[in-house]
């Protein structure tokens, strides 16, 4: 197909084409560690330094750790701050994308409305880019990993949350205020529990990394033989979503049955993005994704019996490429994609 | 802003650009009536006829009723058909895009795998589009009704069923294989009843223009004392949804309470679609939502209590503009859409 790059000069995302032979400075802060690197436009990863978030300490601890970190990844990759593309951060909370301003964050203690966009442009004085983590582990894995070449991908993040980010047209999709793809707040069971978000029956309330550990208890406790128990060393609170995968992995029924159930909304959820979405693919990442097809098999199999037929045989269910990786790889995409960009694809 | 427009000239939707000034031939055909009008590109009805679709008399019955209404229209409108842009059909039904066939419409008895597409083309010689009568809906609505401007938009209709359409950036959204915005089958009670998708606890089979009725027949059959009953005829079985919202603007309790049930599941659904799509809006058509402020009231309530809240403020809920036109308006829009389009916005 001809492709033909058309530039509006009165768009001010367009500048300084030649930057982007530099590395980008990403970082991921999440609500366990931060993760800084300097990535090429191809997405290889020149230089990395990780460090724990601290974010027990509040948000001026896990602030400066993340400065901190952004200057040690400079000094181990040997650049200086002219020879740096850009630095953009993907981090976990809800966004505000019109201000660069994180609104809220379950997992850092404290973040309420911080200006990051703000706070770091003015520390550095290079251009500064700021999105939510999932959304940036979407970019990483359309782009360079699992949906590359799917125009239409929906990746959802299962570890103790569930996040989630949209590709339309080959491009992330950010909404009205940049807050759209938090999929694992789609309601798939309105009778159903409270979620931590304050609505009932979510997808992640029945079967996230939380909901399946909390139901693994609740099934010991009153008394069901598993070999959870023992792997958890004897400790009814020590069992996580990874005892389940353990024991389910050795056939232990009780831990197979807290699994099905996962994968039973997690096939509900799939369902109705198969129905909104027809997307060529869903790419599953996190932690719970782990479990690889001991949970994905039982999830297509709910997904075929309930999607449209046409929406559901063109949707793959796959596993991510990326682990850890997946947040700066696609902070550094976004950053490349909003500097150069042809409208035609 | 500077709007460049970029043509790749290897598209062959691109093509004889003079035609824009000729009106579409558009027609929307349902399972009561077809509706057959020569539309310009401001949107504009210069003809229109209107005809009962025959669905009960089967597929070629029907597709003869199209035809016919088609020459009618050109009749009625004085042209001929080099002096026409193209046709453009809107259908009930799940449709193929790729293959421009109707795959099965609930709503035309018989109609399975239908070519209409080939066989409009192969009778009229003249350039035709056919796509799924909600889109169309969705696209007259945001190109000339109610979502003007609105650069993500959602469109629902709500009537027997409730069918659906999503605009992205300004235009139509149809995912992989053309079946994406199925929003009336998005799973919010998995545990509630089954839905004719062959799914259970829809959004359609809690809140649709069916579901009112049945719930409301239900509940005066176990002896609910409501003027439902007298307005009906004394007969359940002749309780529809213009039943329950004409006793419900009398104040009748049992009414009232069937309409907040499905206000309620509309709520879930279209906070599900905040927390999605974060959308500019949301447009209701389709006969339900002729109700107005007794339905969208209630619902508002259920979306602010259940959304994220910088989607839900984003959000307006709003009653489509157009009735029973707006498939021909849009389908008529769909077609000027596909021969010119500017890929900068």
């Amino acid at each position: 197909m001809l492709r033909l790059v058309c530039i509006s000069y009165e768009d001010n995302t367009v500048k300084n084409m030649n930057k982007d032979n530099l590395p980008v400075l990403a970082v991921d802060i999440g609500g366990t560690k931060i993760i800084a690197a300097l990535i090429n436009s191809d997405g290889n990863i020149e230089a990395r330094v990780r460090t724990p978030t601290g974010a027990a300490g509040g948000k001026d601890a896990s602030l400066s750790n993340l400065f901190l970190a952004i200057d040690n990844v400079l000094n181990t990759g040997g650049h200086k701050l002219d020879e740096i593309h850009s630095i953009s951060i993907a981090a976990a909370g809800a966004i505000d994308m019109a201000k660069g301003v994180v609104t809220a964050s379950p997992n850092l203690p404290g973040w309420f409305d911080v200006p990051l966009l703000a706070l770091v442009r003015e520390r550095y004085q290079v251009d500064s880019y700021l999105l939510n983590d999932a959304k940036a582990a979407a970019l990483a894995e359309h782009d360079f990993g699992a949906g590359k070449g799917i125009k239409n991908m929906i990746f959802l993040t299962i570890s103790t949350g569930i996040g989630g980010g949209i590709i339309i047209d080959d491009r992330l999709y950010f909404g009205k205020s940049g807050v759209a793809g938090e999929l694992g707040h789609m309601t798939v069971e309105a009778s159903g529990p409270r979620c931590l978000c304050g609505n009932t029956g979510c997808m992640e309330i029945m079967a996230s990394g939380r909901a399946i550990a909390l139901n693994a208890r609740s099934r010991v406790e009153k008394g069901a033989k598993s070999i959870m128990l023992e792997l958890a060393g004897g400790n009814i609170e020590n069992i996580t979503a990874e005892t389940v995968s353990e024991a389910a992995q050795k056939t232990d029924a009780v831990a197979l049955e807290v699994v099905n159930r996962a994968a039973f909304y997690l096939g509900v959820g799939m369902a109705n993005i198969a129905n909104i979405f027809n997307p060529g693919m869903i790419v599953a990442g996190g932690g719970v994704s782990k479990m690889g097809e001991l949970l994905l098999s039982p999830v297509r199999l709910v997904v075929r019996e309930r999607a449209f037929r046409l929406a559901a045989d063109d949707m793959l269910i796959v596993e991510a490429k990326f682990g850890d990786d997946a947040g700066v790889i696609g902070a550094a995409s976004y950053a490349y994609s909003l500097t150069v960009r042809s409208p035609l694809s």
